[in-house]
């Protein structure tokens, strides 16, 4: 798939060239043969007999960058003053800041906000524990928690490299769900570590979303949070894909005519996003999934590249004990989930499945079919990729769950509050409007956010998880 | 001492009240009989008959509240609809924020700050971690670590209530020195988990700031935490509180004619203040510090309400080995420093002092002696109070000592820093302004935050301190 130029590589080339005509066509067309798509040229200033412009220019990737710049260099009679490159120009010192929501301007400001008389407030809160909800930034803060270990396609970064990340996840909370979020990446890798300075830091928090921490260990991280903390804990990179995914397959369920009960299910990929999929669909009563690995199907009694979730996960799922490939597993079914790595399907195995294949294809940047290839054969694709229809992405969840839990001040998550977030996804598009292209709603669409939280508040009242009762 | 109405007592009264003449009157008539300080008086809304005004007053504590609620209700034909206390409403839902420094509104932003453009910012850092610096917040964060267990003087409150405290003190750090600090308000009093809680989410931050944690564990954790992390760890109560008195000091020899080496001083309180006090005046030479506690005064093989950090200063102070009380401790002392309790000297110690006595009364917010009694025979009185002058604030060191750390991506910090920032502060103060009454410059002299970083970016470069070297 070869890439369009795009703003993720987007270079602003400052460029001095004399005042005459045919210089300004010379230098874009040396850029537009080079496949570089100019999107602004700025006059910076003009002087008698030179000129300074700021030619934008989107590319495909770094090597094209370097290509583009190598070839206007060659222009005669112009000079490059600087080339900047507009992605590492915005995350320069940092993407988010800390703000005071009132003024600090004078004694009387300094006397009510810090001492003496926030002695008062601490006071309040010695007496009622309850009221930090009330009175400090707990009430709408998560802490984005990374130990930097699967980070995007990138791996295991660690801690430094994996802060943009993460600080751009907080942007997405904050511009969607008006929630602060701060970024806690951690320089241990070991669990019990990260479980201990997670429920060391967890008092002025709300909520935490786990994000980028590798399985197996997460599951375990996950659940002793859980268990120790009286605040929601969600492993993003589990429950959002599978809340997204739910969401998109309810939706599917309506165009294919077929119940969700009884669909058959193949999921390729049983790391975190695999395993919460499978979990989530069981729990909503899918009794047909199989669930694939890099070293196959996985099945009660396999020996192989096993640990104790995938034990856990074998013993309930694929009935029939099928053993053998991801091609084996997905005959005769219905929908493929695809949470692994590039191309490992082919149109083959879309063909073997049953009519009006629904295929998933996730795996990101490159899915686990070449979606050009898939869309003549599936009756629905979707993939996580925003330049195809039916993007599955996370963003349509985290930011309207954690909404949803710190408006009721929730102690816990369970699986009824996340079928209640996947519903709301799903809701968003009308039964009119839904089609094959059209499953999921677009991550700019502002009205999943409120959906969300809202069936959320309902779930965590309803089943007794919210400490704010109306 | 009797309290005045202050503005951290504030609550507004929303009445309801004919529109006739005197109600008025009588309403304020009341309210001043009571002590109350009106400070507003507005209008909400006006029918045919009736008005409703908000009465802002000033009480002095929350039993003056309580005691003008009450006699107002008594006034015939008004209603009290309800009474809001300012200083809880301003901490309602939290002071501080998140924001975002650049827009997410679109998808070519989502494409540079989040996925997919964020990897090649992560790949960058991943390739030198030096980068970090430059693409993430933590150029210029700051985490304010607490346990709860000594703050303000309320003691042990907890990690919860000490929240709002932490936060107003980011308030102060983003006001005053356009710092992103982010209180971490932990759950254990362990030190050892809060050496490693703190060690494992430091990648995010460019400096500790260490608050409000109980003596002598202060001093272990951030031992161990200076020589574990590669950023600066800085405990405020120790340090700040000597850094501002060591300034207040210099300019207080100018006045007296003495020199800092040759003075005799007693310092009273050995717990993380007088601790620090008394190492950075010994760094600068002063030989002649005798220290007291609850106990007395500290000696060399004393028993009684030890531990090793008092040892260690028993040893290297008091050569005379005197023994006693604080009041035998001061005779023919130039300098009182009480960082201690409430009353614990009296007029006639003072007059036991050297001639031209420099007082320091420091508790608060009750010092170790009514500045009123002292007033009339210190030379120089200074106490940590906004009602009299020379006001001992750590808010006249913190923020810029951050600052000037953050701005040469220090390591770590030393006393030749600590001195440059007392220097500095001192230094605001132009000789031809020092007075008896003007010896440190006031919290809200916006010069002192660019003097103390300047200082300490200067002091930082000379001793190999600094990442930033230009």
């Amino acid at each position: 798939m070869a890439r369009a130029p795009s703003p993720s590589y987007s270079i602003t080339l400052r460029i001095e060239m004399p005042n005459q005509v045919g210089i300004f066509g010379k230098i874009a067309t040396v850029i537009g043969n080079q496949g570089g798509d100019i999107i602004a040229a700025d006059i910076v200033r003009t002087a008698r007999r030179m000129i300074i412009r700021d030619f934008t220019v989107n590319t495909r990737d770094e090597v094209h960058e370097r290509e583009i710049i190598h070839a206007v260099r060659k222009i005669e009679k112009i000079r490059i003053i600087h080339v900047t490159d507009r992605t590492f120009q915005q995350h320069h010192g940092g993407k988010i800041g800390i703000h005071n929501k009132i003024p600090v301007k004078n004694r009387n400001d300094l006397s009510r906000l810090y001492t003496p008389g926030v002695a008062r407030v601490c006071r309040a809160i010695t007496d009622d524990i309850k009221k930090v909800y009330r009175y400090t930034i707990k009430s709408n803060s998560v802490a984005i928690v990374t130990d930097g270990s699967a980070v995007l396609g990138l791996g295991d970064i660690g801690a430094e490299a994996a802060l943009p990340v993460m600080e751009g996840k907080a942007m997405i909370f904050r511009e969607f769900a008006h929630i602060d979020a701060f970024p806690i990446c951690l320089s241990t890798k070991d669990p019990d570590k990260i479980i201990q300075t997670v429920q060391a830091i967890s008092p002025v928090f709300g909520g935490i979303n786990l994000e980028d921490i590798s399985s197996p260990r997460c599951f375990l991280i996950e659940a002793a949070l859980t268990a120790r903390l009286d605040i929601p804990v969600f492993h993003d990179d589990q429950h959002g894909t599978a809340i997204v995914v739910l969401a998109a397959l309810m939706n599917c369920t309506k165009i294919i005519r077929k119940s969700l009960h009884a669909l058959k299910i193949v999921i390729a990929g049983a790391g975190a996003a695999g395993t919460a999929c499978c979990k989530l669909l069981m729990a909503v009563g899918v009794r047909h999934i199989i669930m694939c690995d890099s070293s196959g199907i996985l099945y009660r009694g396999r020996r192989k590249n096993m640990n104790s979730v995938k034990r856990c996960l074998a013993d309930q799922t694929n009935p029939k004990k099928i053993k053998g490939s991801v091609s084996q597993a997905i005959e005769n079914a219905d929908v493929f989930i695809g949470v692994s790595s590039p191309n490992i399907i082919s149109v083959k195995d879309i063909k073997k499945m049953s009519r009006n294949p629904v295929v998933f294809a996730l795996a990101n940047p490159e899915p686990e079919i070449d979606p050009e290839d898939a869309l003549p054969h599936a009756k629905i694709l979707a993939t996580g990729r925003s330049d195809y229809p039916n993007q599955i992405n996370n963003m349509l969840c985290f930011p309207g769950i954690f909404r949803g839990l710190l408006d009721v001040q929730a102690y816990c998550l369970n699986d009824e509050i996340k079928l209640a977030a996947a519903k709301a996804i799903a809701s968003v598009i009308a039964k009119s409007e839904l089609s094959e292209d059209y499953i999921i709603p677009s991550i700019f669409d502002r009205g999943v956010v409120s959906a969300v939280a809202s069936a959320v508040e309902d779930a965590a009242r309803r089943t007794g998880l919210a400490r704010r009762k109306h």
